[in-house]
């Protein structure tokens, strides 16, 4: 069971209720949650407090519609681990598992890639989302697609592993800001960094390039704290309407909804 | 592991190779598992050898995001278990898990929405897709528009849960001819039948409305077997491309893919 | 010239620099800038300061394009008065003049429509705008069309002048309601308030329906600290390049820009 | 008056009634409807019988809209002279003459350029058209955009005249390589070839490049088979409707309707 | 061989060369054509020389998909017959062979509905085609969406078989008129008319309605003058480029294009 | 106060009403004003006589949404200034203030934009919008889009300042030319030039490159022609309702509509 503890924003006095914002890396990598977590917070308001976790079963990175489908499961169980946080963060940007996390969770949930979108079309006319690995651009695309950006956005891949990202000498930076310069020259006026491993790198790429460069961890603490500064939750007619108690067989018993 | 043992249509005459068709149903309800069977044996070609299972482990029905995505290991597990099969089904008209399957199986992945529609779109311009329950609605139609099909289609619900069609007495089927009557009068020249637990009715209710009602298990053992008589399979340029070598942790070690 | 003097919110502590946002009622009504100001204030974080001006001239309400056209040079001015601001919000539900502003403003500029759309699209996936008058029916769906929201967002008029919704006795509140039900359903699972005028009503409707009421002003206050707290502002690369030292003639002659 | 003679696949046991399979290539080149005719026949099922017919009159190869218009007199008379057929092809890739053929048909009738990119979009996302002349790139584009494909499909020419598909010594298989490897090199994970000419090349240029080449003349036999051994045929709601009875004059009266 | 005799306009005079515009009424009916003619002439300009014409061969009337494709022929066959002629009017509201005729004609070629659809979008935002059968509905819709309306413009039928249209006693302008209100109900700010057999309504109706209701062959008298006016002609390069040399066979061999 | 005075083409007879366009060049210079208006007078119909007025306020030329902004004020005065004109046209290719003019005005309002794009559009499939400077293409792709064009449309910018075509020396015919080639390459079958400040070069260009070149000035005179010549004027329903009586306040006092 993971707790909000008092790990709370030097800046915060004490007087009202902190935000909780519960990131959840759904990779199972643990340097990775690392990075995210800092991103966040060196982001955070003073009065959040972030509290990351890393998913405890699937794959080491997220690379494609197979890692995407076995991610989920470790996910959403992170992400009910914690039912007192205000809101919670996908850390991945396919968005992993978003629309069940958002059927299920007693809070709003947050998508970095959706989050990206929205903060860098508040910028920019035209967006390149650079991601790591050729494989992921489709369903990136589709993604954008589903978000609204489809005449707006292009999304291209800088060749990298995901778990690359984190490794001295591969080169990697290189190839992404080779990427990133491409993008420019075709007409984009902002860059989002396409993988939450890149978390680290917007501040720096945005005073390189002298362009918006959104890294959609950051931005989803802030669209996670909008969201609760608002007092508002998912809805729960249609689409999100909270699952009905129904019997689960097998490994996956323990994820049965118990209704409302 | 499931076997291809000599269930062939009595109308084979054993002089070429059979056709394997896998079908998963990927909730675990054992006599909807029998009825989409049926409907699939009743359709198929002699010399196609159909080979129906039902996933081990997740929910008892699909009904929405939450659902879907617990659906997928138990499916993925089903249609890895028959590595000879020469095509894949899968059995839920929300193509849960799909971009999953075709990305790691080794054979050509049909999903019964997929199958449905495109079959639909051969003979009608407009056409309805009657679901189950309204929380579906969304999910399909965000199907239905990735599959190029949202200026032909409109998706509705009849507000039946899915195990409800299995019981006598629930009005399941009063309701569904009430919503088709609705469709057709907006415009409907063909129906889709939302949910795999409908797929003994698609013959009766053609007769019924003078209209082709197309039930999406029985359309996909036909694009398995065009498919499996092209001689073609999922391209592994891209966005299907075969996911690498990657370590998986906690219960869902044994999905880690082993790479090409 | 606009000021931010110490209007903090009490629960700032004062250790960090405060974010000064503006908040610019284009039209000219001095009650409708009371009421936004506190239905932005009421949502502020801490340590955020708000700032609400009245556009000096133009229209006394924006409906349809004419007034929307007359009131751009008014919100400019009060945009470019207040120099010092760390982000703008222009507070009429069309999203008057908002590529202009992002084009010349020192800061990010937040539209209230593009925020309630971007904040609602996050808790559900089918949304309803219940804006005024008829004649905004269609420029309100030519921005959600830009936005991306189209095939997510309908857009319906209660019938209500915008200043009636000041009124009382005038019934506006109950044709609000009756839309608002409409629309519910049709299938809505959001509703956002298309009118700046009704930032007061968001939660009680929120309660009374029981499902997200977005109204565009708070939801605008969250997204311009985000924007603040990522330390991002508008791309000069492309559509929103500051403008170049040019001439203007004639009463608007004040308005020429002066180049980088 | 076309026969459904003794032409079946040895295959086929006699059991069942064979699947009569009537496609019309609509230009009036005898040739090349021998090469159809033996595409198809190769993929056909035991049990599936093939007639193949060449339009009696109007153009010798169709390029493009004005050619297109006139082959669809032809092949309206060779559809409608084979009243026992099960289905119909119709082997021009413009998928000439479809709605008009459907209207009429007393049977379900399948266009190779339809049938080729339902194909083609089970086995992959993103696709190319390879075509012949630069002028027939715009009307199969929009061929593609009416099927929903907009998104996924790509169209070029390779600059062969479709007659030169035949003729060995004009480059012509050389260049269609080269602009298949061009489309690859742009992020296309399968191919389809847009030409009935071009159906003797797909097993090859499959092996060749390692991805899915699909030609719609195999795709559309197995799409016919699919139709018939589900029963069903042509919507006759709305826009596919019968035509009534109807006075035709001129050298085109004998096509007028009879009615129902 | 048709010609443009001295049938010009009272306040032409004489002193520059005349306009000619050839309007080919696609079906058979020569009454319609009379009526068709009239609408015509009482929009041309002084110096505009109207000459319409009746398709030799074909349907009596166009209503759906097949009477569409057999009124091709006649219709090239009447547009080329006047070589002479400056523009081109196709008088069928399915633009039927339009496509074609630009092609092959030696001068521009309007489409009635392509005419009356950007005459409307310049008056009105949202507009409504009013046809007369169901079985149109579809086809225009297509014809709407290809022409960049999809959007704006709403089709439906009033249930008026278009030769009913001229015969007194059907009921037809009642149910014309019921459908029209209906429109307007929904949100239409202007008319079409869908069938050129209406084209004599036009002006009345938009008397009894307050709105523009506009006629497609009206329009397309203007479009016409307009393109002649501008001395534009159709573009020779890619999807309009000249048909080249070839031959056709059997009873169209007259329409085989010499090439240039 | 505009007046129409004796301005008529050598060609009227005298013997009817005149048609009179008023042209509003919505930047302040006058020598563009005059280019434009020789531009309208060239294609005018005898019997047309065209006023041509410059702005008197606002900037001296329009690039980008900041300049376009503070066009509209001056246009809507010259608009309205000339209240017995029969049409008005608004010639800036980002057809400024189109809506509010069309709201206002008591005739019909062309775009130079919108009037290019539907002259192009019965010309040719594809076609490329060659602009000056490259943060007018993002502007233009909107309108581009809202027309309904964005599927046949690719806009480019040759890097010209707009004054800078009035200008010898600086290159600027060369940059074009060289734009046009290069969209030409790319599958262009006809021109647009956007910018009316092109509007003497239309003629030179479609010689030069055998291709239509439309200007969107000359295509205004056109549409503006037809839709008088057609007695039609803009729906005073929904979006284009004028405005009702309402106060305006400041230095934009003057503009307040007074209602019906």
């Amino acid at each position: 069971m993971t707790n909000f503890a008092s790990r709370l924003h030097p800046g915060y006095d004490g007087a009202m209720a902190p935000t909780r914002i519960l990131i959840v890396n759904p990779n199972t990598t643990v340097t990775m949650t690392e990075t995210i977590a800092a991103a966040a917070r060196a982001v955070a308001s003073p009065g959040t407090e972030i509290v990351a976790v890393t998913s405890a079963m699937g794959p080491v990175s997220i690379e494609g519609y197979y890692d995407e489908a076995f991610a989920v499961p470790g996910l959403i169980q992170a992400l009910l681990s914690a039912q007192d946080a205000d809101a919670g963060i996908i850390a991945c940007f396919d968005d992993t598992g978003l629309d069940a996390a958002r059927s299920a969770a007693p809070f709003p949930v947050v998508g970095i890639c959706e989050a990206a979108l929205v903060t860098a079309g508040q910028l920019a006319k035209r967006i390149a989302v650079v991601t790591t690995l050729p494989r992921s651009v489709v369903p990136l695309q589709e993604l954008v697609r589903r978000y609204g950006f489809a005449e707006r956005v292009s999304v291209t891949a800088c060749n990298v592993a995901v778990l690359d990202l984190e490794k001295p000498g591969t080169g990697a930076e290189e190839k992404l800001c080779a990427e990133i310069e491409l993008a420019l020259d075709k007409g984009a006026e902002a860059i989002v960094l396409g993988c939450a491993g890149m978390a680290d790198l917007s501040a720096a790429l945005s005073r390189k390039f002298g362009v918006p460069v959104i890294d959609g961890v950051a931005a989803a603490v802030k669209q996670a704290e909008a969201l609760v500064g608002l007092k508002l939750t998912t809805s729960r007619r249609g689409a999100y309407a909270l699952p009905g108690a129904k019997s689960y067989t097998g490994s996956l018993k323990e994820f049965a909804p118990k209704g409302v």
